[in-house]
């Protein structure tokens, strides 16, 4: 009989654009394909390299879009093709791991699916796969388990995720039932969060047996698991699957699995979260990456780019060069400055979030060769 | 006999970069070779153009680096061979305008000079020409006469000139003497300046019958005016000019003619000034750039470059294009955004000045290729 642990299997969504990280992140290269810690790894890559020790390299998943086949490949050279799976367009979180899921629990139907971001940056790789194998324990309680970041400062760019009570899980203790899950908080709230002690950050990770998860979706979804279940009874026939998806996959509903499964799953009590300490950062817009790039120090500006040759008077703030040009800064503080080939952004830490709607505005005005 | 506006020479000193507007203006590309108001022409070309109505083109004399021979050339089509000077390597205003005086008064005996900076703006053409007609009244009068601006604001760019008293001189009404030169002043000094009502921005013109301009230098500096001399008597022989040059040139004092003439001259009671009520500007940096170019509303974003793509919330500062990338701002206000094909700048308006310690730390670490 195997262990819940050698049932394990990862699931790598590969999907965001990483619009607020907009000109560094664009359709052609989205987050998950750049470097942003200096590591000398892609993000996906730095998912992969922490996944592969836990379910072996052999039982990691990717779903990505069929433009990005190509880089997720040559990103991860040991990526078995059973495990590539290409959407024609994006349908969101809850087809995409769901899918997985289906295809995954007609090949062995015990599998336990983790699934988790590609492009989320973590430190603590013991911390972290202490994590994982207390989830799957979980998991193999039929609960779905999160795995949630305990808070080191009230943060209000992250869901957060209130725990109810110990679930006394053998093998797994400290894993607690969710009580539920809250939106972005404001600042007050947040501080309320971090002082209580019975709030993490939502790092939207779920793992649960993958029969769990797609009874969650019929639940709540029951045309979307249909469609999830047509697909992957022909997935593993080449010849059958084109038409299928063709078909199947442009109607499934877009909905992220937050709300697809998460947040019905916690409020009727099914849904479980292991208490983690590595870090963690989804790294959502550049005043998050200036931080994780300035050494800890709030007093550094962070540089990031293999060539960047940076002018500077700036004590924070965060310079991306992907040009090799002379940067000069000249008395300008909590800058933000992104310096592509082709396309330049000036803005603040403060107004990092801001970002997105330029990329909104540069497509209503048509200028899609930038985004 | 003539009168003395037809015994009147132009000289452009077309020397200065402009190291307050890199990455914009470089070595090889200084500020006089730009159009800074989106007119359509280059500053040295509207020098031109303001200059040659009063002068006729065949007589302005253009003193500029041999390096700039050809892009001056190109842009002034009708400029004399004649009257192109090649310094082999800067002087300052006093050699250079020297120069000219020295080898004009020896093809004309009683020639007037007017030196006017090729890199200044000037809109107000007809209040130009009467000024300048004034000055040269004046300076038959053997004043070396100078051209005031009325002061707009308390602009503390600027030095400023104080008059003692109204000349008298007939066909020159309201031309005065000048009782001092002050430098550029605190603000609290220059709005008294400016509600005094006697103090007028110093805009560099002087002009003077060219035996007194050099009369004048040799009483400050008679080894300069020596070397002059030389130069001018060899100027128009093709066959010995060359080592004349090479030998004297690099030997002559470096100073501003503000120090040499300007100053002692208006202590010994030898200086005018025409008060002027045209538009002046010497665009010393981006702030005043953006002035320049922000249509007089106080609220805009001044744009400058032909193929500009500028996405921007910001309702103030400056965003020079040479690249056509598309520039995003984002919450920054009085920005400042100079984007150029090698050299990036970013500052404010309020730090506009400290551009050239950027400079000065480019030339000192070696990065003399964006300079």
């Amino acid at each position: 009989m195997t262990t819940p642990l050698e049932r394990f299997y990862a699931v790598i969504p590969a999907g965001g654009i990483g619009s607020r990280l907009w000109p560094l992140s664009r359709a052609d290269a989205p987050k998950f394909l750049h470097d942003l810690t200096g590591s000398g790894s892609t993000l996906l890559r730095a998912t992969w390299d922490r996944l592969a020790p836990i379910a072996g390299d052999q039982r990691i998943m990717v779903v990505t879009g069929r433009a990005h086949r190509a880089a997720v490949e040559q990103q991860l050279p040991d990526l078995a093709d059973a495990n590539v799976v290409l959407e024609s367009e994006p349908r969101d979180s809850t087809a995409a791991i769901g899918l997985a899921a289906a295809i995954l629990v007609r090949r062995e139907p015990d599998v336990i699916v983790g699934s988790f971001a590609a492009d989320h940056v973590i430190r603590g790789d013991r911390l972290f796969r202490a994590a994982v194998a207390q989830a799957v324990t979980a998991a193999e309680e039929r609960y779905i388990v999160t795995i949630g970041i305990q808070p080191t400062e009230p943060a209000i760019g992250f869901g957060y995720i209130k725990s109810a009570r110990d679930l006394g899980i053998r093998g797994a203790e400290g894993v607690m039932l969710v009580d539920s899950f809250v939106e972005k908080p404001d600042l007050a709230t947040a501080k309320r969060y971090v002082s209580s002690g019975e709030h993490l950050w939502n790092a939207g990770m779920f793992i649960s047996r993958a029969d769990v998860l797609l009874e969650e979706i019929g639940r709540q979804k029951p045309e979307l698991l249909a469609g999830l279940l047509e697909l992957a009874e022909v997935w593993d026939d080449a010849a059958a699957r084109g038409p299928v998806v063709d078909r199947v996959w442009p109607a499934l509903e877009k909905i992220a699995i937050d709300y697809s499964v998460a947040e019905p799953a916690a409020a009727a009590g099914r849904m479980a979260v292991v208490p983690a300490h590595f870090d963690w950062d989804d790294v959502g817009d550049f005043a998050s990456l200036a931080k994780l790039n300035s050494g800890g120090r709030k007093s550094d500006l962070a540089i990031l780019g293999e060539n960047a040759r940076v002018l500077s008077d700036a004590s924070s703030g965060i310079v991306v060069s992907q040009t090799g040009r002379v940067i000069s800064l000249i008395g300008v503080q909590d800058i933000v400055v992104v310096d592509t080939p082709d396309a330049l952004l000036v803005t603040t830490s403060a107004n990092a979030q801001r970002v997105k709607s330029v990329v909104d505005a540069l497509k209503l005005s048509g200028r899609d060769d930038v985004l």
